[in-house]
């Protein structure tokens, strides 16, 4: 039932991103940055969004352009990433990377036009009050930033090739994916008007769902199929980079996983079938394969 | 008299940047991000936003955040352009440049924790009804995205080492500097609840503004004085740049500026003395010595 439900909703979501981001003059940076967009990603943070405002007793469908500004924004990172300058991927999920195929300078500027393309789709999603919209974005961009997903993404760069503590582990994937999905799952609660109770729950399920993505995450770069992950496996162990698995062993991460998703679970308790989906989704973690 | 109002305003605008972007954890990125948008930079997006404000008959020193949001925005553009991948610079404004004090991944992150903040600036805006807050700040992405700023910098760097054509060349800076001050001053003017005969005025102010500082700024890199500019005379020269000078002789471009600006005054023919400033501002570009 899950992989129907994301099915639908990466066409909806796959359909806003198109009419957002059309192709456009100067068409070489349009290219660069639809070229990423549209390189198969699985639309997470967009379907989370939408299920959380389901969950709350909203409809996620009516918030598309904040759930595709997340997503410009989780693209943008993949390619500032992926720069020689920092994780020096060729490969992305099975394609080349966006500088391998537009050049290191195109792909900063693609980077650059889709982080700021996320906050005008954002700002024109429709149907909501301007008050709530600018407190959602707002989250938003302090998720996206030095404070967030940037800050975390420094840290990392600080650590390649050096052993961390499992505290800055923490803090820095916290940082990097974490608060995104937090802001994701926010985001969906406070369009739909989710009630003190309701928004707490769901932040508490955000944030032992990022942890669980990325303890999974971290599992599959040891397990994983490359030909379904779409990168090689044991590339965080060439890079040296700690990990989960490194640090706390394969059968200790699984645990951990496991504990994760237990408490996301519970933080829904008080949800009725609404929140079936997103019950569904951190199950999936545990049975990933990319 | 310019010079104080100016004094008196990046004062102002100094003290909201180091409020809406204090020291903070991890301190490499905050530190990175402070070294940049400390630098020295002469505030002319704010203070313009700020002074269109007080064109239309409003306080512009009610709008500091999305002033300081604008300062932001144009700095990370600064450090991105910097970079070895684009224009590879080692000093602006007389010092090393991020990349050069940084690293090359840490001035990534830097410019994207940037351009991050300053969404999260501009939303914090307050005393701004937040439906008009959304309207300017959804400009200001525009402005700065890729049928703006990001776009006039990729025709830019397709461009270098290349003759272009002067259609080319003022789509070029039209985009890449142009949009931003034409945001700059139209969310000044919005902000103050400008009517539609002041918005289309200083709209016409704007974009002569932004022809005549690009005109001057060519002009510049020909007769500058080193040691006021921050960087090396003869820049575009030496790295194949088309210019405003090279496409059509130094006396055609100072002719051109002074058309500019003549035609900038004149679309402020139906204002009063709260506009003095702005008409103080687009004369003063034509004897810049920086």
């Amino acid at each position: 039932m899950l992989k129907e439900y994301c099915r639908n909703q990466v066409a909806l979501i796959d359909r806003t991103l198109d009419e957002l981001l059309p192709p456009a003059y100067p068409p070489v940076i349009f290219e660069a940055m639809r070229y990423s967009l549209f390189a198969g990603g699985k639309r997470l943070r967009p379907i989370l969004l939408m299920a959380a405002a389901d969950a709350a007793g909203g409809d996620g469908r009516r918030y598309l352009h904040v759930a595709g500004g997340l997503e410009m924004i989780h693209t943008y990172s993949l390619i500032h990433d992926d720069l020689p300058a920092m994780d020096n991927d060729d490969y992305r999920r099975g394609k080349l990377t966006n500088h391998k195929v537009f050049g290191d300078g195109m792909a900063i500027l693609a980077g650059d036009g889709l982080l700021t393309a996320a906050f005008e789709a954002m700002l024109s999603q429709p149907g909501v009050d301007p008050a709530v919209l600018v407190a959602v974005v707002r989250e938003v961009a302090a998720a996206a930033g030095a404070v967030g997903m940037v800050g975390g993404q420094a840290v990392d760069l600080q650590a390649a090739g050096r052993e961390i503590d499992g505290d800055t582990l923490r803090y820095m994937h916290k940082a990097k994916t974490g608060a995104l999905f937090r802001a994701a799952i926010r985001s969906g609660a406070l369009l739909a008007s989710a009630s003190a109770h309701q928004l707490a729950g769901l932040t508490e399920y955000a944030e032992q769902f990022g942890l669980a993505f990325q303890i999974t995450d971290d599992i599959l770069d040891v397990t994983g199929d490359e030909a379904k992950i779409g990168k090689p496996v044991g590339s965080d162990a060439k890079n040296c980079k700690s990990t989960y698995v490194s640090l706390y062993s394969l059968p200790t991460a699984r645990q951990m996983a496991a504990e994760a998703v237990a408490t996301a679970l519970a933080a829904l308790e008080g949800f009725g079938p609404e929140a079936a989906v997103l019950r569904e989704f951190v199950n999936y973690l545990l049975t990933r394969e990319s």
